[in-house]
């Protein structure tokens, strides 16, 4: 180890919980979407705790927020630390929020500590990751990279509302006048993360190295049959939702056929005129498809397609299958990686190389600058849920691995 | 022929455009959904007609009116025809209407003629067939039959609102005093009705003999699966829908291998939580079975019910099939068939023998006394919709059929 930093796992603890009383659920969750009143809150608290440590804000015009602390190297970028603060509906205590408050740990054990680093330290809070209110989620980061359009995402419509993206922001408050390329000029990118899936906890290793993220295509699909009387002939039929169940088990089967490459689901599905005595005419499904390489999922949705144009034929449906919202496989920095995975290994904390399948900030970052992503477990892999839990033990470890690795990266002067 | 009776096809459909003028929609159709302002109307016009020609009205406590014509003969018991002047929310002009109207209009022909038959006629329009706003169907003909309670069917709540069937009836004035077990007093049940199928028109035969009711079973199906994120692996995966794709297809694969002999549909689905990134945990789906016999419907029941249990068990999901509305397979009265045939074929009318696979009033009519039924046919095949349509062809030679038949069974005095 390189520093003898005062390093708090409790007073990390002690802000987790401070936070999941701000929008606390009486299950025990929190509800923070983004551009909420609780989400403004949210923000407040952790801009209030930024200026206790004397942090520069720094506020974009999609209100993302950075908190600097400024380096002893004029030439070096920010080695920056993000994750989000909002969370869905029904959420937990962790999801986002532990990458946020884990950065501030580290910038909070600097400054008590009156250390300074060669490059300076940035601290992201990322506005929309959950894409819980507004589509799609991990919008803001996107939006920064240069991946997304700026306009069209202000524009966003709330999925069950009226409100818009840059009409909350505004009522709230929130937007900054930075521009969100600003966040592009970093050094690289670190983001800590619960698992959200079961497979660390289940080997015992307190710590999950993120080598990539699988790459991830959403497909909107839409059947359309013919009207008919659930007393019409099996032959006269044109059954749309029949159909779609064909559809999804061909999709399933081509996941399975990657032997744990690839996944395929159906989330959301209904037919017209959904009436007991109708054979459906129509059916609209919102499916998915990831796989561990982008080559393999065009593979996959190539396969699906395939599948679609067989049983539209052989059933006498339409089936169209538009590509919404998805991103390609993204690789993490193996440099960030490897100083991610020697701190786990002095400090003598077990870890495990794995993907992630799920989206995070941390992939639209990675797609254009040196990123790292790095795991805890949570139990039972539940997430999204106001059940979501973790130990004190992991949320330390977490902490620890990522200091060890982000001061490395920065270089401590003193 | 026996008779000499001024039927005349174009009052009948002076009536049918007369009776769709009320509950009239923009597109054409009908909408006098059961126990509502336009049903009341509806039957208001009906009554009306009926006392223009002297009939002896009788309302039940459900609301069944019944139109009488005494016979000459006080040992006979009346001959009924009957159907429904209720219709779905986006109805047509015919389905129901014309069983009710044709039966008028033997009626109104007697009544010009001076004519007296030997057995009384009873003209009846039963409540609620569609069961379109209060569920089930053919309610107040199954409960006229004992077959089914009365204070339930009274209770029973509308299925969009907190409207009730008896308070309804009391609300528009509709309930009558007689017991509705006094329409079991009858000889014998024609009942004429569009065949809601493409058989005819496409076998150009204006008359359908229907010689039986398909058996037919509706099923609640319930899965439970497990909640989980898109990105988890599929072997961890207990995906309530795709469990309920794959039992939508075994419900279809058992259909088919029934070789024309049964159906199997799936109508209304719904998942759980139905969020873009989560696995479905939960999935209703509501089914029915149908096939030509109450035997054959009960082995396809089984054998659903088997694939039930092996896909709960290959996918780790709970599955609860539960039986919900239904009724045996009904065969109709082969002298009364044999008359509507034989009248065919005396007016040069070309029939098809066929059985109907949906649910009508002379079904459960049909599992207690005499009855038979027969069809018109209908453009093709379309029914509940607006745009439901026949030829004035095709519903007088139903009519004429149906008088023959009627005239024959009841017996002219003069």
């Amino acid at each position: 180890m390189t520093h003898n930093l005062p390093l708090s796992g409790a007073r990390l603890w002690d802000s987790l919980m401070e936070m999941a009383r701000i929008g606390a659920t009486p299950k025990g969750g929190c509800n923070r979407q983004a551009l909420t009143d609780t989400d403004a809150l949210g923000r407040a608290k952790l801009l209030e705790w930024g200026k206790a440590i004397g942090l520069v804000p720094t506020i974009d015009r999609l209100g993302t927020i950075g908190l600097l602390r400024p380096g002893k190297d004029p030439t070096r970028k920010p080695v920056a630390i993000g994750s989000h603060l909002d969370t869905v509906p029904t959420g937990g205590k962790f999801d986002g929020v532990y990458g946020v408050l884990a950065g501030l740990e580290i910038l909070r054990a600097l400054h008590e500590a009156g250390a300074e680093t060669e490059a300076p330290i940035l601290l992201i809070d990322w506005t929309n990751e959950e894409g819980a209110r507004f589509f799609p989620p991990m919008a803001a980061s996107e939006a920064a990279m240069g991946l997304a359009d700026e306009a069209k995402l202000l524009a966003t419509q709330e999925i069950h509302g009226p409100a818009t993206f840059g009409g909350e922001l505004a009522r709230l408050g929130l937007a900054g006048t930075a521009d969100p390329a600003a966040w592009r000029d970093i050094e690289c990118y670190f983001e800590t993360h619960i698992e959200q899936g079961p497979f660390l906890e289940e080997k015992g290793a307190p710590i999950g190295i993120v080598t990539h993220a699988l790459a991830s295509q959403a497909v909107e699909v839409t059947i359309t049959g013919r009207d008919g009387h659930v007393g019409s002939t099996m032959a006269s039929r044109a059954d749309a939702l029949a159909a779609g169940a064909a559809l999804l088990l061909a999709g399933e089967k081509i996941a399975l056929d990657t032997q744990g490459g690839g996944m395929a689901s159906i989330t959301r599905i209904s037919v017209t005129p959904d009436a007991r005595g109708n054979i459906p005419s129509g059916c609209r499904m919102l499916g998915s498809m990831r796989h561990q390489t982008t080559a393999g999922l065009q593979a996959m949705l190539a396969s699906w397609q395939q599948a679609a144009d067989r049983i539209a034929a052989e059933r006498g449906v339409g089936i169209e299958m538009a590509l919404g919202w998805g991103y390609p496989e993204t690789v993490f920095d193996p440099v960030l990686l490897g100083r991610l995975e020697a701190s786990a290994q002095r400090r003598g904390l077990a870890s495990h190389r794995l993907p992630t399948p799920i989206g995070h900030d941390a992939i639209h970052v990675g797609r254009v600058l040196p990123a790292a992503m790095l795991f805890i477990p949570c139990h039972g892999g539940l997430s999204h849920n106001e059940a979501e839990s973790i130990t004190p033990e992991w949320s330390t470890a977490g902490l620890m691995v990522l200091a060890d690795a982000v001061i490395e990266t920065a270089g401590l002067v003193r």
